[in-house]
């Protein structure tokens, strides 16, 4: 990205004098010569070619070898004194600091890590279609942001975030995920990492000292509330969302964590009865349910399925992201919070805001307010609405022994495969150069007290990251690398 | 910032009805009839205009009472059963769910907080001249980072931060302050407050318990090191920085917090006989010299004084920030490793990069390598050394008795005052409506077992962030409030 011709101004020919049989390159790198003079005398330290205890020239001499003034010659060795390369004694001249190393050259890891193989498809999950962020409408939400932004937004901001993205929040969550919320009840996060890790530290401070899980999720988050020193039983989950039942049947528990309009990654909802008990649960013991809201606006066969959050504000924390609906790497998420946690919260995140650039929350904020972002998501749910047929029907015809099981909605679909057989079939979809995901990998591990409800076999797609250009590909290694549809796809394709 | 008329689609004219004594407003939000439906339900449900247990009317005849469809009322109807609103029981037709509790109108904390007077003027540290961010040339880097950027910049990134921004640092920090830095041992966080924290995190997890600070400072920069279970003893500062000599007096200290180049908040540079001193002290026992270079450019006496990390980049963690240079608002800053510390910091930091945003990495990559980044730097330069002659002209001429210590250099000067006086003209200060901190503030208490140097009386003046407007009264303000200049400001000019 950077031109590297626009580095630095140009250079002028370099001089060059041997120096103790050191051969000393000057680069006056549009400094002028004495700055020049430093790098290149700090370089021949660093990289050894000037040892340590060596007497360098005498001002005088070396000037006139370099065709350049005594004193800026002078000034070099004074700088360098002052910063500690070079000492001055009285009659022994100027010499190479004793203390200074030789520089080993240092590798950067990603250098020195192994290079291993990248698989040509994949299909793994949590990333949207990178190529569909907007850039064009990014930029003009920016400009428009920071051309309206007042001085005042460059400093160190609020806790809670800008203003202007949590009002634009508050009007977007109400419409689009009936969400109840406040510009004052929400808080700006860096993701749902973060978020998550915050309530995690309010709930330790107010004596929280256990949070259930859905049996099926990320590994990830489940630490983010471990290393908070929380216990996190098993709920478990099947075809109607997480067991919210079972929560009465485990000991201590203040809050629970749900994906209550997508479960991730089994694709289920969780049933209106459970969502209603979840809300009662909560209320009768006065604990909180914690609503991952990850990709909510994602769903194919009929209007979204409203936020649990709006049935009781006060007992439901509301997640939500541009993760999925923009793109991961900007860093944005949103908590809605019980105004009773606002203050610990805030007091978690350090009392100001010391992550989110507020040029990103401005911008984001216009692209609320502009209803870009309604049109991206609409945009986005058409596009993977399609992806999402185009796979189902390929497995129709390829692999009709498989069954996508969850329901049509965000970015990924399970696939149930013959119990024993999600191993085999993710070792032959890597014989196809295709990375997929199993379900067993987001199966948690039970802790001690509890055993694990049965597993199942499945893989788990994500069928809205890959590339316009690989995605046909990536669905015929899928389609190879299944049980049944092997035998077919060798039967009607060119084998290998 | 946000346009109020480009929120939604326009509205059409509202359906109303009276429901059950209810005025109920329809709002077509540009989603349909349905959707308005829903939402001026939800609505009504949540502001306890429909109770809890209220049985609604049956589809048909509210249909007929809107004029609208039927199919659109049980629709409706439905999707608030879903999301658990409403409950539908043979018989008993469809009401207002028991759980759903009306809401109690939230005060958005700051809104509750009682306002404060803020004082007209402020010299209060900490911060630039926001004024002066370079918000075009921003743009423009950002337009050209996002057009060249690849579709995987948008993702989830390297726990390092983007290789781009890492490269264009390398180049700029060795040429600017003399670091050795390559871009594998470059690590990109969200400001020195989250540097420190890695950092800390990473000690701590070496077996580290104690780190020596200067003895004056922001605390919130030891509460960083005291909540990572790090002891905090103190080195006392004085004309030539902090007494590095003292470290070998602490007992079982790992690390020390140094501000070579600019004593914060005193404003002294360490001499280089100590900067060697701290070197070696590093050298003998292994240990580690953490260089907070939080405003190194800013010189304005002499060419910078470059970085002590150059002397022994495996000894000294190094950390930058653009805070000081172009806005806090951005969260961007940079720490340059040890080579043996990437890998710890990388693990302190999650193995990933979920903190800071691509888009400003890569803006910010580009503002560097572009040659912009110099440019600011020069500029604020100029600007701020104009502004902190002015200051001392100023004192100079109206309050003779007051004598400006530290270096020119930064954006504060440290105003030196009669013993036991430092107090009562803050508060002469805050009568001329001009916020200043007193040195005191910044005196960090001395631990159990260390007894804390004598206290100097003095104030901290932020000469950089006033606003050309308000820069001039500020001043003035400042003058009347000096033990001399208060006497010769009320004879030269009207009192008020």
């Amino acid at each position: 990205m950077a031109d590297p011709r626009s580095g630095a101004v140009d250079p002028v020919p370099t001089p060059r004098t041997n120096l103790l049989g050191v051969d000393l390159y000057l680069e006056v790198r549009g400094r002028g010569l004495r700055a020049g003079l430093i790098d290149a005398l700090r370089e021949a330290v660093r990289t050894g070619r000037l040892a340590p205890g060596v007497r360098l020239p005498p001002s005088r001499s070396f000037a006139a070898d370099l065709g350049i003034a005594r004193s800026t010659v002078s000034a070099a060795y004074t700088e360098l004194v002052a910063e500690g390369w070079l000492t001055a004694r009285q009659g022994s001249g100027t010499r190479v600091a004793k203390r200074v190393e030789a520089r080993r050259t240092a590798l950067a890891p990603q250098q020195a890590a192994p290079t291993v193989h990248r698989p040509a498809y994949s299909l793994l999950t949590g990333m949207p279609n990178l190529a569909e962020f907007p850039r064009g409408q990014w930029l003009a939400c920016a400009r428009r942001a920071l051309g309206a932004a007042p001085h005042e937004a460059f400093a160190l901001g609020d806790a809670l975030g800008r203003v202007e993205l949590r009002t634009a929040l508050a009007e977007y969550l109400a419409r689009a995920r009936g969400v109840y919320a406040d510009p004052g009840r929400i808080v700006i996060c860096s993701g749902f990492h973060h978020g998550l890790k915050l309530i995690a530290q309010a709930l330790h401070a107010r004596g929280v000292r256990s949070v259930a899980v859905e049996s099926y999720g990320l590994d990830l988050y489940r630490r983010q509330l471990t290393s908070a020193g929380l216990r996190t039983p098993l709920l478990d989950v099947d075809e109607h969302g997480a067991r919210v039942a079972d929560l009465e049947g485990l000991e201590g528990v203040g809050a629970v964590l749900l994906t209550p309009a997508h479960q991730f990654p089994t694709g289920v909802a969780l049933h209106h009865d459970r969502r209603a008990a979840a809300v009662d649960w909560a209320r009768a013991g006065d604990w909180l349910v914690l609503e991952d809201d990850y990709d909510g606006e994602f769903r194919y066969d009929r209007q979204p399925v409203g936020a649990l959050q709006g049935l009781d504000p006060e007992r439901v924390v509301y997640f939500g992201t541009v993760s999925k609906s923009l793109a991961p790497g900007l860093r944005l998420a949103w908590m809605v919070l019980p105004e009773a946690l606002v203050a610990e919260v805030v007091a978690a995140k350090g009392g100001l805001d010391w992550v989110s650039s507020a040029l990103d929350q401005l911008t984001l904020a216009e692209f609320i307010a502009s209803g870009a972002y309604d049109r991206q998501v609409r945009l986005m749910r058409q596009h993977y609405r399609r992806r999402r047929d185009q796979l189902v029907s390929a497995l129709a015809r390829r692999a009709p022994g498989v069954r996508v099981s969850g329901i049509a909605a965000g970015l990924q679909a399970v696939l149930e495969l013959p119990p024993g057989s999600e191993r085999s079939v993710i070792e032959a979809a890597g014989r196809e150069d295709l990375a997929v995901s199993g379900l067993a990998e987001f199966r948690h591990e039970a802790p001690p007290g509890q055993s694990a409800g049965p597993g199942r076999d499945a893989l788990v797609v994500n069928f809205a990251a890959p590339l316009e250009s690989a995605w046909a590909g990536a669905l015929e290694a899928l389609c190879r690398a299944m049980p049944t549809g092997g035998q077919v796809a060798r039967g009607v394709l060119p084998g290998r």
